[in-house]
């Protein structure tokens, strides 16, 4: 990918220090959002590996992964199918429940909503320890969709994230990388 | 609008009946948004009438304004701001508080995502009693945005949104209506 569109990603992302907690650098997407080429550039990047790969549904994981799922699902031309907390999807569910850094959380999505044969796309953010994205994927499989791969704005190299994802089959694409400090 | 595209979007809204709770109609926009064709439709129809307005910014309110509201910030070529409820939010925001059915909730903005002149579309899903909508529009004036107009999806007539919101100045523009049964 283009270098100089990199850096325009990159430079549009803010950091707050000691955010949520003291010691983490938070990298904000909305600052990159809130700009409207700069969201455009980030939504070709997303998709641009992916264009030639057969998809057939993109999935998105609630909130930030909607932001950017629902805008990859329409360049792609295919249906976007949201993965959420429990209890807000109101039709038949299936869960998976998985490890936060302190306690668990669980995810739903339609059992309609992925059939036999479909090639998934996964969209996120952020990946950083994977969790989220590990967890979405098993719902997929569950229902006979094939994981093409995941594509996501931030990369958290530190924390192994992609590392996890590729020992579980999942090709990972990310614009940019933040290193800790 | 063209009659057989309005008939395309509610057709393709599922009825949940006594979802959440007995006696109510969901009208579900997740069977819209996993089919591709129906979702880029109702993105162009959202849209369509806020072309030429000189809009600025598109606002979504989380979750389900972000998968409407990000596509059509990026259809009119504007950057995107999510309202988010308490928290999520990493840098500085203002809060507007609103009643619910039962208790209140609280809806937070960065306070440098809008700025004076700024022309606002609001997007969502479904305008029912138009309290979220109604704390948004707030919020965005309070940092000198002017509220163009909403767009959303469905309305539910007989809850009266649309009047509430036409009262505090706000023009409402949707695909369809949901009458109660």
């Amino acid at each position: 990918m283009d270098p100089q569109n990199l850096a325009t990603i990159r430079n549009n992302i803010k950091t707050i220090p000691d955010y949520p907690k003291p010691g983490i650098q938070f990298r904000d997407v909305t600052s990159l959002i809130e700009h409207g080429e700069a969201f455009s550039l980030a939504i070709s990047l997303l998709t641009e590996p992916f264009k030639n790969a057969g998809i057939t549904k993109v999935v998105g994981t609630e909130a930030r992964g909607f932001i950017f799922g629902a805008p990859v699902a329409l360049a792609l031309g295919v249906g976007f199918v949201p993965v959420r907390k429990p209890n807000k999807l109101p039709r038949e569910t299936i869960d998976e429940t998985y490890e936060l850094e302190y306690g668990m959380d669980t995810l739903e999505l339609h059992v309609d909503a992925i059939e036999p044969g479909d090639k998934v796309l996964l969209v996120d953010d952020l990946l950083a320890t994977g969790g989220t994205i590990e967890a979405t994927a098993k719902l997929v499989r569950r229902m006979g969709g094939e994981v093409v791969g995941a594509s996501f704005v931030i990369s958290l190299p530190d924390i192994g994230g992609e590392q996890r994802l590729v020992e579980h089959g999942i090709e990972c694409h990310y614009l940019c990388q933040f290193e800790g400090d």
